[in-house]
């Protein structure tokens, strides 16, 4: 791991941007640290430069409660060289919603099964040079989307012991059976009114999830409208469970 | 509205046993008031002696809080006078349930129509007792079971300006109507693997609700085993509307 910037902001937070071989990625820690801090990965749907404002914000509040924050970028996304096979995938589906047809799952399975295959390496090596500061010592913690990633990633790497789970993306058919695997606390976050999901999918998904300790969060609103009070709650699940 | 026990629980919260009418009731009110408290109703399934347990501990938290709390008995249940019809009704609930059969809407009319037609008055002269009580300043909120109960109140009593709601109970169909028309800020409690509710309802009864803030959390667990951290985030819900 790399670090190629650094910069303090405004609230003392300290953000440095670091390259992973290929696979820019950002880490943010709180201000003052005395202890090493735990660590969230915070997942999002590809795209680092243009999710920074969302990303840094979600930052922002992991490190008042004592939390590192880092993030990766996602195959075929952002600056990453670009796979034909996803484009296409990302295309047919933008089409099926747009036309209001049901989304085919040979769709969805096109468009998330490689990402996730890819992802999850890429995010438990990043974890491994994580883990290596001294500044960061765990337990860690999953935030976000590719819902899928997430669920992959909870129940293959051990060192990951609670997960916020964004319910925002279409999920694989054969995703339903790692949920039933995963066993971590979990804390579900759906906006009831998602464009760009399916929420009877969503709910069948966490109904599926075999965690004894799971919360389903909805919220009114789209994609993007999760309250600031979500969020709040979100971190509070993480300060029971990380700390 | 008559007083007819005081006591101090260990906590300096102060409990007050009243009558209103031939209707029996609790008032808590904070240990350390400085200004007329915001007020939370706290509804139930009926039956104050068997559930004055889990409701002093929730006129506790909300104590914690600075809201007074107060709760009324259900007409039929407790020490108030029986209906035959819905006492046939209960029965055939729960014949149904235990039976595995789906439980027939008409079942569902019997008993929780009549019920709310004369809860929901009761609970309004309640109110008009307890907000002119000089502890008691207002604002209003509802919190609990009978879902039935506080759709209506949410609907027909201007005072109440949000409300917890928990979908633990069955709910006719008629009342999905009512449902639209609710326009306060709610926070919408469901355990997913609730023995006496239908999940199916509750979510379908969640998306009618007309408020434009409406969050829904789902815990793990039967009808009794609402999480301690989910009483917490009820209680932040009215401190963000009720203050």
């Amino acid at each position: 791991m790399q670090f190629t910037s650094e910069q303090r902001l405004d609230d003392g937070v300290r953000e440095r941007e670091f390259t992973l071989g290929e696979i820019p990625g950002f880490l943010w820690t709180p201000g003052s640290v005395s202890a090493p801090a735990p660590l969230i990965l915070m997942g999002h749907p590809g795209g680092l430069r243009m999710m920074y404002p969302r990303l840094v914000a979600r930052a922002r509040q992991a490190a008042a409660e004592g939390f590192a924050a880092a993030t990766i970028e996602l195959p075929g996304s952002g600056d990453r060289p670009r796979s034909a096979a996803a484009e296409q995938a990302r295309v047919d589906l933008r089409r099926a919603i747009s036309a209001g047809e049901p989304v085919a799952d040979e769709i969805v399975d096109r468009l998330v099964l490689p990402l996730v295959d890819q992802a999850v390496p890429e995010w438990r090596s990043a974890l491994d040079a994580l883990l290596s500061l001294p500044e960061i010592g765990g337990p860690v913690g999953y935030s976000g989307g590719v819902i899928s990633v997430g669920v992959r990633l909870a129940v293959v790497e051990p060192r990951i012991s609670a997960a916020v789970l964004f319910a925002g993306s279409f999920v694989p058919r054969i995703m339903f059976e790692e949920a039933r695997q995963v066993t971590i606390p979990l804390h579900v976050l759906l906006q009831w009114d998602d464009e760009g999901n399916d929420r009877r999918m969503a709910l069948d998904l966490f109904d599926a999830l075999g965690s004894e300790e799971k919360t389903l969060h909805a919220n009114m609103g789209g994609h993007t409208g999760v309250p600031q009070f979500a969020g709040e709650e979100a971190n509070r699940f993480f300060a029971r469970h990380l700390k």
